[in-house]
């Protein structure tokens, strides 16, 4: 049997989008709204107000996490929750994050005026410090609420006027009690724009996302010897910044054997003296690697494990650290499944995908059941003012949820 | 005919090398004596002192170099010039420079105590602000003597605190008449250090300097895409160091069939934005290269000048600036000859070569008959404090500058 095909208001959604990134609108069109900081408590006030308006109750857990609940038919059932975050890193984007949550209204509000009645009640969360651009680390409040990150610690994390993100909570009006949190729920659902180019450059409509990436961090020392430029002969050098490219290159070969999926980058070279005329004696890099298979990233560990007996060291020594690592979190196959149905109902393009930018949900998957949506970025682009999902595109994403939540809620 | 060989007194020298590092030694043994600071104007005081003690006249010119001149049999005759400089870089050692005015000071003392009559007058020379560590560019007062520099814009040139050369000048009392500038000498010998590791790999003791390769100095960009590093494909990437590292390897590939004399430096790596998360969206490097032949810089400003249409850019857009040049300067055979045969007379190993660094020789070879004597550096160090130069390397060094001394004025 073929369900009705009920589908959003998209010049609803278009103004919602525009009126959410107002607050903290920049002059290039991008948003700097920082978690708990007045821009961002401004748009917390709006989307109370918003949700208050379709009927919904809104409460805040202990973490200021919002949660607005449309009733179900059996209100003592788990409810089905959609959401994502307001917070936006400095010059940021009108869409990541805010996308997700303007999703779950524009979801409720067609539910709403369709006279739909969800069997469960239906809760849009916004989630507090998902990029940790104020308090780091990014993550934070799915991190505590999953129990991966300490409470107490995150607590004294400061931003740069040394604030804490506690007295921030206490001060934010958003602070609730702590039985608020939440503990249970039939699914977590997350539309978020896709913040890489792979969907735009297959020409696809959306991503069923099935995972987010395990990744691992090294730092490289290699330690050569500083010498005069002009009078030092090539033979006689230890020349750190030689040795790193050679290393690179051999880290590259090694790397592009492996699997195609691997994404790895060295962003960030720090040499010494940095002097155009002598001969850098210190170089330090880092380097890190993307993928979901442990296996892969096992290998390319070795690869870099085995940097210090390379054979292209230019007479240097090196040292390899690691710094920290991450598994990869696969989401719950039913609900994946479901998102893909809702899909391909409704005759989007799509691809199965995995996640290689962190989310809140691949922590929240670890206690309740998980997937994620992703909508095409324009070139690729996110936290920047460039950063562009298509209306159409979003529009897509947004039905493809709403979809899936019929499919959990009729 | 074989002359009497006269030598040193090695003791002397010792003592005198150390008196002179009392101006501004640092607790590793280094010196720190930037050009008119208290520590040079203390150390020139000294230096007045001892050379007036031998009989000597000490007049400065309007750049405050320094000239004491022993009287010849001749004095209408032009003087034979000895000279280097006193000033040093911040945590400089206790021989760049300072050798080549002690040796002076030595030679002449010898000379007096061994009652020996110049036909010539003998000056010592002390070059003001040799390195340019304080008022760049280095070799500052040469280049003034030589008409390379002009004169105006030096006099402007500032220290950290804001203080012009010219001010340094003026307070200096070190400051005197243009007429006593040195114009006219029958030759200009400078004793230096090696500062490179070749004298010392090949167990020689004396460089008979031939001349100062001329080098050429570039600034190369390369210019991708910054996105990120977990969500973006390794072929859909414009990774500007991936980019960089592969035109560092194609240098080096055709560098390395160039001549073995070529030394070539990538000193300065800046690299943006430098996080670890993030694919790197401009690198900018320079290279700098130097050979005593025109036509090598010229393969090697080839070398950089086809970077821009390399197959290796990694979809980057790469631009190629010259930052400067200078061509390579012979020394005066004839004095190059008479500083050869003076070590061969005394039984040193040796071999003639060019020197990698520059000097203020460079600049009054333009005018003046100049040669220079380069004396083994411990691992190739200089500007540093653990540069050394062996005692009895340094009593070599001055043996043969007596000796070609003896040549010139006997």
């Amino acid at each position: 049997m073929v369900k009705q095909k009920v589908t959003i208001n998209s010049e609803r959604l278009k103004q919602t989008i525009e009126e959410f990134a107002n607050y903290g609108r920049t002059k290039n069109n991008g948003v700097t709204r920082l978690a708990l900081s007045e821009m961002d408590l401004s748009v917390r006030s709006h989307f109370q107000a918003e949700c208050e308006d379709l009927g919904m109750t809104v409460v805040c857990d202990d973490l200021a996490n919002m949660y607005a609940t449309l009733p179900g038919e059996e209100n003592n059932q788990p409810p089905i929750v959609l959401g994502s975050h307001l917070d936006s890193v400095i010059k940021g984007g009108r869409f990541d994050g805010a996308l997700g949550v303007i999703a779950g209204l524009e979801v409720v509000r067609t539910i709403k005026e369709r006279n739909i009645k969800p069997k469960v009640p239906i809760v849009v969360a916004n989630i507090t410090n998902e990029e940790g651009a104020r308090f780091a680390p990014a993550m934070m409040s799915s991190g505590i609420l999953s129990g991966r990150f300490d409470q107490a610690t995150m607590m004294q994390s400061t931003d740069v006027d040394g604030i804490t993100f506690e007295e921030a909570l206490k001060n934010s009006g958003f602070k609730g009690g702590k039985e608020n949190r939440l503990t249970n729920a039939g699914a977590f659902l997350e539309l978020h724009i896709e913040q890489g180019p792979v969907l735009e450059a297959e020409s696809l409509e959306i991503g069923v996302v099935e995972g987010v990436v395990g990744m691992v961090n090294y730092e490289i020392e290699v330690i050569g010897d500083s010498n005069h430029a002009g009078t030092t002969p090539m033979h006689l050098r230890k020349d750190a910044l030689f040795a790193t490219n050679n290393l690179i290159t051999e880290i590259r070969e090694k790397m592009c054997k492996l699997d195609d999926k691997l994404v790895y980058t060295i962003g960030q070279i720090n040499i010494n003296p940095n002097i155009h005329t002598v001969i850098p004696n210190n170089v330090v890099f880092t380097i890190e690697a993307r993928h979901e298979d442990s296996l892969t990233i096992r290998q390319v560990e070795e690869i870099i494990q085995a940097l210090p007996e390379s054979n292209n060291k230019e007479n240097c020594y090196v040292k390899v650290t690691k710094q920290w690592d991450r598994d990869t979190v696969w989401f719950d196959q039913n609900i994946v499944n479901k998102v893909e149905q809702s899909t391909k109902d409704l005759g989007y393009s799509y691809k199965k995908m995995v996640s290689g930018a962190g989310h809140d949900s691949q922590f929240i998957a670890t206690y309740i059941p998980t997937a994620m949506i992703f909508v095409p970025s324009v070139n690729g682009k996110s936290h920047s003012e460039d950063e562009l999902t298509r209306w159409e595109d979003c529009e897509n994403g947004v039905n493809v949820l709403l979809q899936t939540v019929l499919d959990l809620v009729t």
